[in-house]
């Protein structure tokens, strides 16, 4: 599902209006934006991955914590097009902020719901540790949300860096899978 | 197949005219139908996870029991459309309480031809138990859809009930799949 | 990919332009077109389950004749559309045909391609059969073409007709499976 | 994911705006646009396919360059459709050729980083051999994209000519892997 997410997004890129360098530059943007959306699915596809993967229960509150977790990660391609549209205005930036953050809280949650099931002294528990990127990127998108308002540009760098912090693979987890 | 209905619906929802709060309003009601379709088809998906989980052997009927519980959960990103662009006028309300009801119908359907082929005495039969409550939310859109055409809400009202309903996680199976 | 394919089509239904039972007369042919897509795409589904289901090894004419098949109907969304604007119109109607004739040629091919892997004396071998009703089906749409010219409803009976034909389920394969 | 692209593509494809053989024509060349995205997608599935089936172990970096990849191919529904749009503009057929050339290397990265997990003596690296078919397909995109800009059909044609190379099954890998 993550996978169609991410297709939808591209789904949403205009064709540009003409076949030269100047109708190639109004699209730029917007490939940027994508491009910003498909790190974060990205990032949550391969993170939900690595996690599933060393998990071998599951329960029904894990089913609706992983629903609830797609929820979120399913309107990422809509506002990353009222993103774009509105060319980084204020109120799209702050509630694109705010469907990451509650995608990270939904990905917290779901981390709890499947510890609890496993139990802290599991293989899984100690791969997945305190979980403090993700309450890390929690808190950043508190901070940026407010500050879209001030400028939106602060807003994206913020989130650019917190996709970036989770570009660099998760050595710990990996060791401990292996 | 049921993610990509789920993501087809938020392909649908419209992006805001405009970047003000003014300008999110008019999307408010579509989300709220969204999510309510998410949580429909959501539904259907843990439960259908579930089943087939359970399920160790298939034959042409349970394909085919499967295909036309598919039929009407495709069609639910139609009917939500139709709803929300109808703003819950009376008919389309009416129509996407029959396509919820034969949804049901043919979960229904799917549920005996598995336990058709599995017999009354296996972990599946006791972990699906005398599907009481699919008989009941079928029986509570029977009575939905007429009611409808006095009151969309009233209809509306009904269908949220029986989200919920399913919502609460069915501690039965689980323990018996446990 | 063929339920994408499916998806595909329920994304292409217009939602009426009204919410009374004139605005929604003129979408149940189209309802009506998308229900027969939807027979089509899940008789090759099904079937296409059961055999690779049978199936234990792979090689690259395998795939590629998979690809094959998957390519025809993945232009059946596209010509579902243009039969239903078109209001059953003789050309589209026989191009309907014509992709539907090529899917079942790619797929006798499939089916030669994981016979010549498997060796005559498999139990695959022996659940496909001499694909008797492959073959008929070809020759049904080889027939219904040219009639698209003289009637299309002619046409779109005989389609129908291989259609039923094939949701009988077929006990011969079941049962060796079984 | 590569099933996802593949099926936008044909949702991309415009139903032809009438129902005779004149009508038809305009559509001609988008059919065979879409063939060809098709073959190229159809390509890096079928090998993708041969190379994670071969393949038990990953890690982050293999995660990641799946993604790169799957980040590429992404792109070619976006181009394929801008090459249609533009008539086989110089530009846009430069582009398409940027993106095939990108998607190349990120399936040369995915190789690097598998077999740098697998060692050189593994059963997958003997499989794999050195890439000299991906190596000169980069290669003769190298060589394409600036014709593109002299005529758009040489590159066209190079593109076509990498495609069919492609098709050719890879037999060594084959007898590698049965």
């Amino acid at each position: 599902m993550i996978a169609i997410a991410i297709t939808i997004m591209v789904l949403e890129l205009r064709v540009p209006h003409g076949a030269d360098w100047a109708a190639l530059r109004p699209v730029v943007p917007v490939l940027l934006t994508y491009a910003l959306g498909f790190v974060f699915l990205g990032t949550y596809w391969n993170n939900h991955h690595h996690m599933l993967h060393a998990t071998d229960r599951i329960n029904g509150k894990i089913l609706w914590a992983n629903l609830h977790l797609l929820f979120w990660l399913s309107l990422v391609p809509f506002v990353t097009r009222w993103v774009g549209e509105s060319h980084f205005a204020p109120l799209p930036t702050a509630v694109y902020g705010g469907v990451l953050l509650l995608a990270a809280v939904a990905y917290l949650m779901l981390t709890i719901a499947i510890l609890a099931l496993h139990g802290p002294s599991s293989r899984l528990a100690k791969a997945v540790g305190r979980e403090t990127k993700g309450k890390l990127s929690a808190a950043l998108y508190v901070v940026a949300i407010p500050l879209a308002f001030v400028s939106p540009w602060i807003a994206i760098g913020i989130y650019v860096f917190v996709a970036l912090f989770w570009l660099i693979p998760d050595r710990r987890i990996e060791s401990t899978i292996r």
